[in-house]
């Protein structure tokens, strides 16, 4: 195949953002800062050629702190569960919560592939489809490198606790976080799905 | 410029697609269908030659009826709302609400926009970014047909009730009731922006 100077520029730089997405993710896994469920789904995207994962999420139960204006920061979360919570340590981390707004959220699946043509993003879209995940797309597509968005469905969102007064009672959120870990459950197990479906397309 | 057999055939299944769309729009618009906030928009790409829009909604508050196993469908809808509830009739509704378990939802816009080349779909990616949409992605990309979905931020969402009984006081209704608003609000803003970002990449 004929290749143009641009083209083998955009290889070459393709196969570079490869690797270094490849050291980041091996160094998130071995660091223990890589979500456990998303780890099979990460390693087998990163051992396809054409194909890398750059950041994502495997979905958590999350309390966050908001302002008074209501925007969201990084820094505003008061604790991150990527995995289910016991009724005792998600009331005590709502009790010490401090702020203005204290919110419960159930935040789905969140994952970014990378790949080198429209061709294999189109790929992507197919096994998302295949799998059942309707939220996503192809967020990015620059030069040679095309990002593919993948979010799962299930959510929950509310606030809990205003200036330290709580807003719902303790048997409501115990019932709710039944249900949010039950959510979580079978967020995980759409997050596998999309696995498989990923490893029949690439193998 | 020199057109494949293939190339003509898209252009032509193209132009059919965008006055299908924008018949069945006109008619949803006519017919009262259409979401007021969102039309404006609608229009401004309609009358763009490379653009169309498909479904779309402009956010709403919602309640929702889910059935044992916590499945969605289009006919569990109890009832919409695309623009500010006021607190009476929204209880109204809940307390007539029926059903396993009603859910309170605000939703944010979503909207798809067809294209016809990687480069118009890619013009809408712009587009999205300048109005700060952080959702969404080319979502599809068959033959000459490029679909682009944009969804915006601003969510809530909650189980208010279960087997007729409320599940939560009526005084945090109200005060999450007016937030919904303010985030409804916030939401057609943030439509309007993004309108006028595409009006500035089209004109």
């Amino acid at each position: 195949m004929l290749r143009s100077k641009k083209q083998g520029k955009e290889i070459a730089r393709f196969k570079m953002t490869k690797e270094r997405h490849g050291k980041t993710m091996l160094k998130a896994i071995a660091d223990g800062k890589a979500d456990k469920q998303v780890i099979p789904l990460l390693k087998s995207i990163a051992s396809a050629k054409d194909f890398f994962t750059s950041s994502s999420c495997s979905g958590r139960i999350i309390l966050l702190k908001l302002d008074a204006k209501g925007s969201k920061a990084e820094s505003a979360f008061i604790e991150r569960w990527h995995k289910q919570v016991k009724f005792g340590e998600f009331m005590k981390a709502v009790r010490n919560a401090k702020g203005n707004e204290i919110w419960l959220k159930l935040d789905p699946f969140i994952l970014h592939v990378g790949t080198n043509s429209l061709e294999n993003a189109r790929r992507i879209l197919k096994v998302m489809q295949g799998a059942g995940v309707k939220r996503g797309g192809i967020a990015s597509a620059k030069g040679g490198k095309f990002i593919v968005e993948m979010i799962g469905t299930q959510a929950i969102s509310l606030p809990v606790k205003s200036r330290g007064k709580m807003l719902v009672e303790s048997g409501y959120l115990k019932w709710l976080l039944a249900k949010a870990n039950k959510k979580l459950s079978a967020n995980y197990a759409h997050l596998k799905r999309l696995q498989n479906e990923f490893e029949r397309e690439l193998e």
